[in-house]
């Protein structure tokens, strides 16, 4: 008998990042726990994915929490009245797709779940090169957030430490998806768009379509995407 | 017009520590939403009591978010298999009372709430001196989080600070009753009871009970809990 793998806490969301996220830490030998977080978005194709996500790659769990972020509004991602902006992205200001404290709370609950688990990791697919405009995806986010975990949980007092791993933090989409592809993730199953229909099939409009798009072109892989609009 | 009050999120989950952390807060000029969380707790009696406090002491809104803790399990508190320990505290150990990460969780959906209302302050009823086995319940837990939420926010990049208050940190329960009834809380409108009756009756016999009534004794004031066991 080896020495038990250890285990991971993973969130996955259903889209590109989240997925590469999962197949990294797969890579690194651990066990892993995938958790999604249904926080009222507009669909629910994302969740879908990340079952398939969890499952093709491995996890040997998965599970979905609800909390309705909607109840607060303040997001084009979460409250109906808000317009998804298709526009592209604008310089040096937050999109209004960003979901107040989304992260604090996703790490918060991926924490719970790793406290339950017996797991010493999180991995989570923040990016701060394509997602620059949100607070909560910078490299000083994770740091404080780690920090926090390292005093918050009967874990930490207990003596074990608390990890959070953000591989993707400094790459942009194009190394990301060609690392996914190294790592043989299909992403054909991963859904990115924010208006993404029933079926998963996605607007080609929206900001996470454009960016989506631009890193297939750039790491010279044909782009999987399933579109609704006839006219992408 | 003088200048508008600022405005502060309290977590009120129907006890009496938020209580009088909501009447603190409220004394000091905070124009206070409430906040409560439905994470799956084995009884409703609570979120009940919280909306009459939240009423009562003058909050201008109360929103109820749900998030289901209990997909985890892990705590007697919200798993249906622990049993809620009537023996007494246990010294040097963590309570099987004990939620992973729900102090992490809360505060991190009050983040969200202040973000969306422009709070610039949250109120915690956090106590170190009677819930000193909850690593999510230390000083240093606060500041951890203040120190994120000030990485964490739009409104943190642009410029406003968040303040987490957590004014009962240091106070015995005794303490708390006695600044509670100075300020006016009638208490019986307070559910501590980690077993509470549908209609809001306390058991006296879990650690949550044995630390309120010695806290009514201490302050020298009438218990005005209503008790389901008749031998209480």
């Amino acid at each position: 008998m080896g020495s038990p793998r250890p285990r991971a806490v993973v969130l996955v969301s259903g889209g590109v990042d989240s997925a590469t996220t999962l197949a990294i830490l797969r890579g690194q030998g651990f066990d892993c726990y995938a958790l999604s977080v249904d926080y009222g978005q507009r669909h629910r194709a994302e969740l879908d994915a990340a079952a398939r996500i969890a499952k093709t790659l491995g996890a040997l769990d998965h599970r979905v929490v609800r909390v309705d972020l909607s109840a607060f509004g303040g997001s084009a991602l979460t409250d109906g009245a808000l317009a998804v902006p298709v526009a592209g992205p604008q310089p040096d200001s937050i999109p209004v797709t960003y979901v107040p404290a989304r992260n604090t709370v996703l790490l918060g609950l991926a924490l719970a779940y790793a406290e339950v688990t017996g797991a010493g990791d999180i991995g989570f697919g923040a990016n701060a090169v394509d997602y620059s405009g949100y607070p909560d995806c910078r490299p000083q986010f994770v740091e404080a957030f780690e920090a926090l975990a390292n005093i918050a949980t009967k874990s930490a007092v207990e003596g074990r430490p608390m990890r959070i791993h953000a591989p993707l933090m400094q790459m942009s989409k194009a190394q990301i998806v060609r690392e996914g592809a190294r790592l043989g993730i299909d992403y054909s199953m991963t859904v990115s768009c924010y208006q993404a229909d029933d079926a998963g099939r996605a607007c080609g409009a929206c900001d996470a379509c454009r960016l989506r798009r631009a890193g297939f072109l750039g790491a010279g892989l044909a782009d999987p995407t399933r579109y609704f609009a006839t006219s992408v």
